[in-house]
């Protein structure tokens, strides 16, 4: 096999990353060691890191298109989970043996829009080759006011009820597509969810409104169950969800009524990045506001208990009967 | 060939790093999306990030004491190199195949005990699989205060002097060492110059004595020849160093001695972590004084000339010859 045509660590980071770094001026066009920031006075940091390996987390062999803004996106969810803007990010990229000029430069011209989507920016990272599969990873940076507490995963209580955006499972069914399943569902259904799948919506506004309203949260990146019994652990409480009420979109629920063993999937297969949050009954009002005012759907899926010693979190199905999982979330190890 | 034994990735998180997170509140244990930062008023944050390859920028099959102390130590002489003071840090690891429990227990143990080192914390991050070689990224958060410069590479006028920190061509040796090779050496060189390269010592209270001294400062990295030329690029000057002045270990020299040629390698091999940095000649008595403050060797190896058009680093022999070199610098890619 031909080798690919690619350039050079210092060429890459001067043609194809030194641009993405030009809002931020203490980035010096990521001409020095590193990157000089300054925060506002009393403004909080916040720190989030994810990394991305080809054929772990996105298919192997994926487009640049596939891997760019989810790799900005689950970051910034994460920042959203907790109400921060985003501020910067450093990436760092080891580029696999197939990966060729072409391929980083529609990467780095993707990363450009999602840069200008999320008003963040690039002020370093580090450029390797692997022999292995390509590995991403970003460090992204957000701030809160100061004084502002943020969102936090304990602090749920009992009688508290349980809130999710956007619809729930349509990461875990596009997963399923991309790797050529649901063939039974309708094509425009198919390629919604596989959009979904690779270009999540993380809900940065709806974290920033939520500041001082939830009482805790989450983004649903290991599944609604498995991130929901992430708060529940972490506050000490147990929650119970009903199933009828989990929204899910029409390309999810037209998947599911052709073959309801999807409902598992649905409900413990994660990459959703939606943000899932738990706040007093008093605060309905004030949420399906935000959510009337960010255009962002939100819907009241259950309610959190105090802690009985089983399972933290159970969820009724339609009669009432509560549905048993084979596993409870997703885990990439 | 059995499966090695691992945990998951919640349970190494829970049980190995959310230990290495204790000095840093704001980590909230690893249990929540991101960490919070408070600096402090008027506080400048310095960030830097680096990514380490198994087989690539560490030997495949290292053992973990080999691979957390380089992680940590390259990106704290990045801190070094602009006068930041280490603060926290994220980390990812993408574990090959062939990493098991007890390889990941004593990687921990030793970030551990490199976090003492350093003074810096671990904040958050993220723990994957790879089929591939192992991958790790830092990215490292340092701070300098309020109003203070930080030192970068674009500040060399002509008539200034051209410094070096401890020795040069330790990093290349012991990487040659690592390989087999420098056989012809003694043991106990060869051990030195091993250990050299596994575990560089950045210059982390140098960086921040020269704040105010030096007007250009990075680390060698990519080795004294290509290190010295980003300086001189990014600060639109040439430079001219006297191989005789470069200061070389007992056990380089030895090397070098018994193999005339391996004096490429010390100019042009990278790996040192050294700090290279620029002053005016007036500033001399300052330097030696911070040099034996801190009990760190500083050496004054050239002079910083105007730009000719020519190559931005040349290096006169003993004999007032110019050395000529197939490479001027490691590229990692």
């Amino acid at each position: 096999m031909e080798k690919p045509k690619r350039s050079g660590e210092f060429e890459i980071i001067r043609r194809l990353f030194a641009p993405l770094a030009e809002g931020m001026p203490g980035a010096f066009d990521l001409t020095d060691d590193a990157a000089v920031l300054d925060p506002a006075p009393g403004e909080r940091l916040i720190v989030t890191a994810d990394c991305l390996v080809e054929g772990v987390h996105f298919p192997a062999g994926a487009a640049p298109d596939e891997v760019a803004p989810k790799l900005i996106r689950v970051n910034i969810s994460d920042l959203a989970a907790m109400g921060a803007k985003p501020w910067a990010y450093t990436l760092t990229t080891a580029f696999g043996p197939a990966v060729d000029d072409p391929w980083i430069e529609r990467f780095a011209a993707v990363l450009g829009e999602e840069q200008k989507t999320w008003g963040i920016g690039l002020i370093g990272g580090d450029t390797v080759a692997t022999p292995g599969p390509s590995t991403f990873t970003v460090t992204a940076l957000g701030t809160i006011g100061a004084k502002q507490n943020p969102l936090r995963r304990n602090g749920a209580c009992p009688g508290e009820r349980v809130w999710v955006s956007g619809t729930v499972g349509d990461g875990a069914l596009g997963l399923k597509a991309v790797r050529g399943g649901l063939s039974y569902v309708d094509d425009a259904d198919r390629q919604y969810l596989i959009e979904r799948y690779h270009r999540p919506t993380p809900r940065m506004a709806l974290g920033c409104a939520l500041l001082g309203v939830a009482t805790a949260a989450i983004d649903v990146s290991d599944g609604l169950v498995a991130d929901l019994g992430h708060i529940c652990e972490t506050s000490g409480v147990e929650a119970m969800v009903a199933q009828v009420s989990v929204p899910l979109s029409q390309a999810a629920r037209s998947a599911r009524d052709k073959d309801p063993a999807l409902t598992e999937s649905i409900l413990t297969g994660g990459d959703d990045y939606e943000l899932l949050f738990t706040a007093p009954s008093s605060a309905e009002g004030r949420i399906q506001e935000i959510g009337g005012d960010l255009g962002v759907q939100v819907t009241e899926i259950g309610v959190v208990v105090a802690s009985s010693g089983g399972a933290p979190v159970r969820v009724k199905g339609p009669g009432g009967r509560e549905l048993s999982f084979s596993r409870t979330g997703y885990t990439h190890s």
